[in-house]
C-alpha cells in the first residue's frame, strides 16, 4: 500500500521549498500535479514517474493520486505555494472519504502571502485576510462581502487570483468595493512571478491599483491604515512602542 | 559592511525550514533572536556567534542586528514561523529608516497558519483571516471588530497568541464574540507545539472551544460554514463541482 503525500512546493524555486518537501519528492515513486507545477520540479527529480491532468480537472487529478497509491506506489501530489491554502489537501481528504487508506500526509509550503510579502518588504506584520478573486468556485457576492468586511475591519488584504482571461475586470471591481471604505492613497503592492524567472514587484496606491496591469501570475497586497513606504519597501508596523 | 537577513525558520524543526533559510544560517556570522528561537537552531549551527534579548525587547534586538551588520558582520535575525507575519522584518525596516545600509533581505518561512493547518487536515482551503489575540500592541476594540467582521463574512479564522499568562480570558472572550454570528457547532481545531516535541492536535466545536485548555503554544483554527470533519481530519472544501 502506497501513501499520498500532498506537498506544498512553495513559489516554485528550489530554495523556497522546505527540507521536508524536498525529501518527500526524493522519496516518492510518482509525482502528480497540474503540468505547470510538475514542470517546476521535473528537472530536480528526473528518475520519478510523472503524471498530470489539465487545469480544471482537480478532482480527476486527486483521484488519480489516490488510485496510484492504492496500487502500491508512493505518490507526491505537488501544489504550488501551500498544500492546503487553495491547494489539493482538502480534495484528497474529500475523495478518500471515510476510508483510512491510502495514508495521507500533508506537507505545508510557503504560500504567496508569505513569499510575496518578503519581496515587497514587510506588508503583513499585522492581522490580515487572504481572499481569492476567482469566482469559479465561489459566488462573487460572497467575495464582495469578504472584501467589504476586511476593509471595514482595517485588515491588510492579500488577493490571490487577481485576474485571468475569464475575469479581466475582477481586480478593478474589487478595488471599487475597497474604495468605498479605504482611501485612494492606501499603499498597495504587487508581487509577480514570485521565486521564478522574471520575479518583480510594483507599488501602487489603491486608486492606481484599479487600473494597474496585473495578471494571473501576480499576488496583490493592500495595506492597513498603518502601512507606509520606507526607503522603497512596503511596511506595516506591528506597533512596538519602544521604536 | 555586513547585511541583515531576517529569516523565518518555520515552526521550529529543521525539516520545516526552507532550503534558503538553512543556507542563510549556514552563511551568516551571527545569529540574533529571542532566546527561545535561538535555542531552536543553536545545535545545528554551532560555530556561529549567538546574541539574544528578552521577550519584549524587540526594538533593542533589531537595533542590535543593524548595529552588528554595520560593524561588518553578516547577521541572521531569526523569527519563528514567518519573518514577516508578526515577525521582525517590519521593525528592521523601521529602524533602518531612510538609510540604505545595512542591506536587508527578508527570507519567508512557514507561518503557523500553514504548518498548523497541515497537522489538523486541510482547514484553510478557502478565504481566511489571521488575527492575533494579543492586545499588547493592538487595542482589544480593534481585535473585537476584526473577529466580528471575519465571522460575518464567513471567513475561516486563524487565531495567533490565543492565550497567555497576561490574558487568560482572551480566547473565551473571542469565542463569545464569534458566537454572536456563528453556530455553537462550528468546527474548530487547535494545533499545539507545531513541529516541536509534544506536537498534538485537538478538535472542538466553537461552543466547546470557549472553555478549552489552550495555551500560548497553540494556534487556533475556526472553520467556515463548509468546514466538516472527515475521518478525524478538519477539512474546508474549496467547492469543486466535479467531486
Amino acid at each position: 500500500m502506497g501513501k499520498v503525500v500532498v506537498v506544498g512546493i512553495g513559489p516554485g524555486n528550489y530554495e523556497n521549498m522546505t527540507i521536508r518537501a524536498d525529501r518527500a519528492l526524493q522519496n516518492c515513486d510518482v509525482i502528480i500535479g497540474y503540468h505547470v507545477y510538475v514542470d517546476l520540479v521535473k528537472d530536480r527529480y528526473p528518475e520519478k514517474e510523472f503524471l498530470s491532468t489539465p487545469m480544471t480537472k482537480e478532482a480527476q487529478r486527486c483521484q488519480m493520486a489516490i488510485d496510484v497509491a492504492l496500487e502500491g506506489k508512493n505518490v507526491a501530489m505537488v501544489c504550488s505555494g501551500d498544500s492546503g491554502i487553495y491547494g489539493m489537501a482538502a480534495l484528497i481528504y474529500e475523495l478518500r472519504g471515510d476510508r483510512t487508506e491510502p495514508e495521507v500526509e500533508v506537507i505545508p509550503g510557503l504560500t504567496a502571502a508569505c513569499s510575496g510579502a518578503s519581496i515587497l518588504g514587510a506588508p503583513l506584520t499585522h492581522d490580515f485576510a487572504v481572499i481569492s478573486l476567482s469566482d469559479r468556485l465561489t459566488s462573487w457576492e460572497k467575495i464582495e462581502a469578504r472584501l467589504e468586511a476586511a476593509a471595514k475591519a482595517d485588515l491588510s488584504i492579500v488577493l490571490y487570483n487577481p485576474r485571468s482571461h475569464g475575469r479581466p475586470d475582477h481586480l478593478r471591481k474589487a478595488c471599487e468595493i475597497l474604495l468605498r471604505h479605504l482611501p485612494e492613497d492606501r499603499h498597495c503592492g504587487v508581487a509577480q512571478h514570485i521565486g521564478r524567472e522574471g520575479e518583480n514587484r510594483q507599488f501602487f496606491t489603491l486608486g492606481e491599483l484599479k487600473d494597474a496591469d496585473v495578471d494571473m501570475f501576480c499576488t496583490v497586497f493592500i495595506g492597513n491604515e498603518m502601512t507606509k513606504m520606507i526607503e522603497g519597501n512596503m511596511v506595516t508596523p506591528r506597533g512596538y512602542r519602544d521604536v
